[in-house]
């Protein structure tokens, strides 16, 4: 774990950096904008950086300059890395108001923090609209900061490996908003459609929202970076789009299954907001027509009982669906492992990548 | 007028390309999506293009080579205003979330779009929020192409030139948000503090989230762009903060006293919304106790009638406030003709700018 804490504590170091630089840039509006920069920094004080350590792999497979702690990756890596976590901060804020999440990784959401904060002071207006105007604006910093961030990466590289990289992290943020999008469309459509539909939408919601966000992009990034090839940018995506496909099935089971006490959401969650995962597509799949009703019904109510979230995960166990997803994640976590072996990277970079993979698709928060 | 017209036409195809090789890299997410983009171009097709127009204006200034239908201005130029009205363009999308603005521009905002889009469609769960939320992520997607866009802008520059505009763009984009921030605090704070501070805030306010971000910034990276001498610089921050205050001082008394067909907004909008604008704090600071109390009490009821409408204006204008506002708008104008007098620019580059300057401080929408 030694490489990975040094990659986390140089990625903290420049991220605290960043909010140093933006305080003094900001002190000419006084102190009343302070509580922006404080509860953006702590919010990004935790996470996974999985980003940041998925870019910094790719990048050292491709230098193939690889010091075994990763201490050797250049700045360019690390701002990209802060950019990434910046963007992803920025993406959780904007997500938790657009999901009216409460909590966030066991901590209020900004938006509630803000709230909180209106109350408190017993400010005039509506202290919930509040909320969410801060958590707005501090998505939009947060968004500027890392683009700003990113283009201090690109700025000592060759102009095409830069605008190489800049393309991918483009398409990553336009596609991560339109995937939302989509997500939040799904939940909206109260009539399921066609069975077979609701599969590919659901799929296509979890490639472009999750998969290639959270790991194709980064990997691609930070292959860019060191100048990939291709051919080495194919293997990223061959290994990266079904780890990031795995990494989010286990977010759904997650989702469904979870204990809340490590995850830092409650149990069933996903299930209160009604979110129409892959493994809810298969457990109607899987259910006859009467089972089916009373499912959906709970679906989405926001006011589902400790018994009712029970009873549901018991369907979607008991339906098959659960070993269902279990199973797609082993096998998009061999098809990866099958990309990496046959790249002909070195042994000690696809042993950082095997590593990474196992974490994204095997964790339990 | 033909200049610029010339050039709204070349910024308005260069949106339009945007927007055609967007829904090209979307395509893989289906038509879904599709609204999201229709939406945001409708709402690019419009507006005054001010700040492309100040920001091609500096420019020319600075290059020397000003050709008086500014058709000489180089594509570089061309994308930074597509950047800036992109921006622009997100920035009040999120606005309109945060001000629960029903309308701009005349038209439905982005949310309320949203919400009739689902109500139309008979979707489940709240309209409301599929409102805010795809308006969230259409201002997330506007801010990217921003971004995009003003990244091309210097791809073909100097390093320090590139580095330089990037400067400029990037404090605007913080300052923006922070200044919004502020001013939405502002409206919340229940009980008003000392009179001496309402004003200072008022103005800090109107500075940051208007005089610096829509005048001041535009100039200066258009002047970035044609490599300013620090000196320049000066001379477009003198001429531009004053011609930006003024600006939003115009602003402030069109959302009292502008009228509806023309302004697209109902007339009284900022008092209904309780904007603490610098006119209000002169009107306040004119009142005696008893009417300043009645005042007070309207001022930020969403549920004001024309009549109470009416009523305020009447105050504001008998207190002398308004008189004061128009005298600060004219002592701003003079003060930003002067520095542009004193600029040593060629008098062509100054006959346009001072247009401009006029345009934005005299209007009457």
């Amino acid at each position: 774990m030694e490489q990975t804490s040094t990659l986390a504590g140089r990625v903290q170091e420049r991220l605290d950096q960043i909010f140093e630089n933006q305080t003094k840039n900001l002190a000419d509006l006084g102190d009343d904008v302070l509580p922006l920069l404080s509860h953006a920094q702590a919010f990004l004080n935790g996470g996974k950086r999985l980003r940041a350590r998925f870019a910094s792999a790719s990048y050292a497979c491709v230098a193939g300059t690889l010091d075994p702690l990763l201490e050797a990756v250049p700045e360019c890596v690390i701002n990209a890395a802060a950019a990434l976590e910046l963007f992803h901060a920025a993406a959780l804020i904007h997500d938790d108001i657009i999901d009216r999440s409460d909590t966030r990784r066991g901590n209020p959401a900004i938006h509630k923090s803000f709230s909180a904060l209106h109350q408190k002071n017993g400010w005039r207006s509506n202290s919930e609209n509040f909320g969410i105007a801060a958590a707005i604006l501090i998505g939009d910093l947060l968004q500027s900061w890392a683009d700003e961030v990113f283009s201090s990466a690109l700025s000592e590289l060759a102009p095409q490996t830069a605008s190489r990289a800049r393309e991918h992290f483009n398409r990553m943020r336009t596609e991560v908003a339109a995937g939302q999008y989509l997500d939040v469309l799904e939940e909206q459509m109260g009539a399921f459609g066609l069975e077979s539909e609701e599969l590919e939408r659901a799929t296509r919601v979890l490639v472009y929202k999750s998969a290639k966000y959270s790991v194709e992009a980064p990997l691609l990034i930070g292959a860019a970076l060191a100048g990939a090839s291709a051919d080495q940018e194919d293997v990223f995506r061959e290994f990266g789009l079904p780890v990031g496909v795995a990494f989010q099935l286990r977010d759904d089971v997650l989702g469904v299954f979870g204990d809340e006490s490590v995850t830092g959401k409650p149990a069933g969650d996903d299930l209160r907001e009604g979110k129409r995962t892959v493994l809810v597509g298969l457990t109607r799949q899987h259910l006859p027509i009467s089972a089916k009703r009373v499912f959906d019904e709970l679906l989405g109510d926001a006011q589902l009982t400790e018994e009712q979230v029970s009873m549901m995960q018991r369907t979607m166990r008991d339906s098959g669906a659960l070993d269902s997803v279990e199973k797609m994640i082993d096998g998009n976590v061999s098809r990866a492992f099958a990309a990496l072996n046959a790249s002909g990277f070195s042994a000690s970079t696809v042993a950082e990548l095997r590593t990474l993979a196992e974490r994204a698709t095997r964790r339990d928060s």
